[in-house]
């Protein structure tokens, strides 16, 4: 009856609504996540750099004639960056060169200022470092040639990729872009955030909670309602919802309780449920299904805290695959994956450490307060040793 | 001249701009970035659970009236989680419970739906796992008690934390927000990214590479200028940017190039210069000082890509402090600390190993596409082995 969590993982991976892809425009674009790719190949659009490129603040001189055992020059002129290249007329004299800019025609090497005594429009060489030609010149083409493929689709958009999205020319880019949104929070106990609850209430906490993980994750778009636990209300939200978003996602209401109406409903209006409940502490009642006809991906949490947040992270956050070493020995007997919460350290060792965090019970959301993420320990096993490692899930 | 890594780190650290504490509502609010933090301490409004909290669905009864031996319960009604608490009118009977509900007073233990049969108004634990009292029960305050500090002011705003402040009722938070910035890209070589450059032009990517981090690092605010290489342009730009921004990072401009106007004009207009140069590579012209007039913190980054990013995470951005595991040896002679692109790997045994990436020079930017960060190699040093650990700064 309950599915493994690799059995639940991958069912989830071929439903999941594929990512939309859009053009953003390079020079306005907002807030890009580190979970968000590129849509299409990027390609130079000419050779890197584009001309033989000054690297050094000095001056520019024939090889030959600085072989040769001269170390005076005389000045022709300036070439800064963004100057159209100029050309040595005499090949005993030298042009005084700024970084970036092109090499002039008729010299091959690049003599720093630091190394120079620059008098009366001479450039004398005061220091006689080993030179060879081509110092401090950056050959037109030896980074790149021009229609080589720089970055494939796929690539997340660190910020070095950006820039190089930008010295390429791709002022429009296709970038691939999470779906659309909503979360649903279910159950009468739940009061507004700025509420007084009734002692017997709660503040709605969770779709909250989901929210701030899936914005820090990329997704632009996230909606929140609050549904009481009455079947009309819940039938008449889903089949507005259902036509506007590529993804619902519940927090509550699935369990075996009398009031967990959804998963009764959702089969009413013609979801495919493809599974309910995975062999895990917590988020044992998760619920997953698909409105084909919609082509909207139904996803219901349990309503506690902890479990809500776990679900979403372990199954639905694109998050690098990370092991942390244990710290100490955990015991957990139950046939389940237990997903532990734990403080993780980077050490000085160029390691990963987690430590569990002292927990009740997984309806202590205030214990997470001080976690950093948490860890799965396999189902199979019910000793896990000191030193063993184990996948890590960070936070967002 | 040239200041070590970490004097020009303490010195940067000293001057940097406040960030700016303001109000956030938590419902309403937006992408709130892992950099950004608590600009308060947070308590507790009250016990947590606030109640006696049943964590089953099932049945709630006496302690005493299960221990005595008796296995068939009476219903009395149904208590679901929002409902106002209720009585065990009689001892020897119990109360269906759901999960989140009040445990009905006269009650002490909740058996689970799994380990009863419920017909006619009655329910018989057919079950016979060994129980204790309070099982099941979440007992009011044992989480934490009102008025206790749940966290301190500075922590990170992951969505843990994001769902607790909203099940404290914080409505209303003051977080810290990174401070205004302005990016100025200098260089009469750059064209913009939609334009086609002449074969001694580049396209304008620094300043977006950059705004692409600190995106990513949580600040909201951050413009763009482009500035021809004319000191009247950069000075009038100047005298208006101080007063509208805590922070001006410019790109390109502190070389010892003829046209590198920057620090001459800063001065000139009263900025105090702190340091100028950096025994590190790239960045080593680095620029630093404060307008104190105008309380603007002024940044001079060279204009070469790798550089301008290197130096902004090392030196700007709030990153974790994470050590990275040489995979091969690495020789770098000169006396200076030694910023090397890498790719990283997560592997199994919960390390971090590093690779570096093939550069030719720091001119090569296109060689950051295959990288995920830079590792800092000591100035002391000229030989650094395979397997040592060294300070890893992951792109944003």
């Amino acid at each position: 009856m309950l599915l493994d969590v690799s059995t639940a993982e991958r069912i989830i991976q071929q439903h999941l609504p594929n990512w939309r892809v859009s053009d953003v425009d390079l020079a306005e674009a907002g807030n890009l996540s580190l979970a968000q790719t590129l849509a299409q190949t990027i390609v130079s659009d000419r050779a890197y750099p584009p001309y033989h490129r000054v690297m050094m603040d000095g001056i520019a001189v024939a090889w030959s004639a600085y072989n040769s055992g001269q170390r005076i020059f005389a000045i022709e002129g300036l070439a800064a960056a963004g100057m159209p290249p100029v050309t040595l007329s005499d090949p005993c004299a030298c042009w005084e060169v700024m970084t970036g800019a092109v090499l002039p025609e008729g010299t091959d090497l690049v003599i720093p200022y630091e190394e120079l005594k620059i008098t009366g429009g001479q450039a004398t060489v005061v220091q006689d470092s080993p030179r060879r030609s081509l110092d401090y010149v950056h050959l037109k083409g030896s980074d790149c040639s021009a229609g080589q493929e720089i970055m494939p689709a796929g690539s997340v958009i660190n910020s070095p990729r950006y820039g190089i999205l930008a010295a390429l020319g791709y002022s429009q880019v296709a970038i691939c872009h999470p779906p659309k949104v909503e979360l649903i929070a279910t159950g009468d106990e739940l009061v507004a955030i700025a509420a007084s609850p009734e002692p017997y209430q709660i503040r709605s906490s969770n779709v909250y909670a989901l929210r701030s993980a899936l914005h820090k994750s990329g997704y632009a778009e996230v909606g929140i309602v609050h549904l009481p636990d009455d079947p009309a209300a819940i039938r008449q939200h889903y089949q507005q919802a259902r036509t506007q978003n590529q993804l619902l996602i519940y927090s509550g209401g699935v369990s075996q309780g009398k009031r967990d109406y959804l998963p009764q409903i959702w089969q009413e209006l013609g979801v495919t449920q493809l599974f309910h409940g995975i062999a895990q502490r917590p988020g044992k009642p998760m619920w997953f299904g698909v409105d084909q006809q919609y082509q909207t991906v139904i996803v219901g949490l349990p309503g506690n805290p902890v479990s809500s947040l776990v679900c979403l992270h372990r199954y639905f956050l694109k998050l690098p695959k990370i092991w942390g070493k244990l710290t100490e020995k955990v015991v957990f007997i139950p046939n389940l994956t237990y997903f532990l919460p734990v403080q993780c350290t980077y050490t000085a060792q160029g390691e990963i450490t987690v430590q569990p965090v002292k927990w009740q019970n997984s309806g202590d959301f205030l214990a997470l307060a001080d976690s950093d993420g948490f860890i799965e320990l396999p189902q199979e096993r019910s000793e896990f040793r000191a030193g063993e490692c184990f996948p890590f899930y960070g936070w967002q």
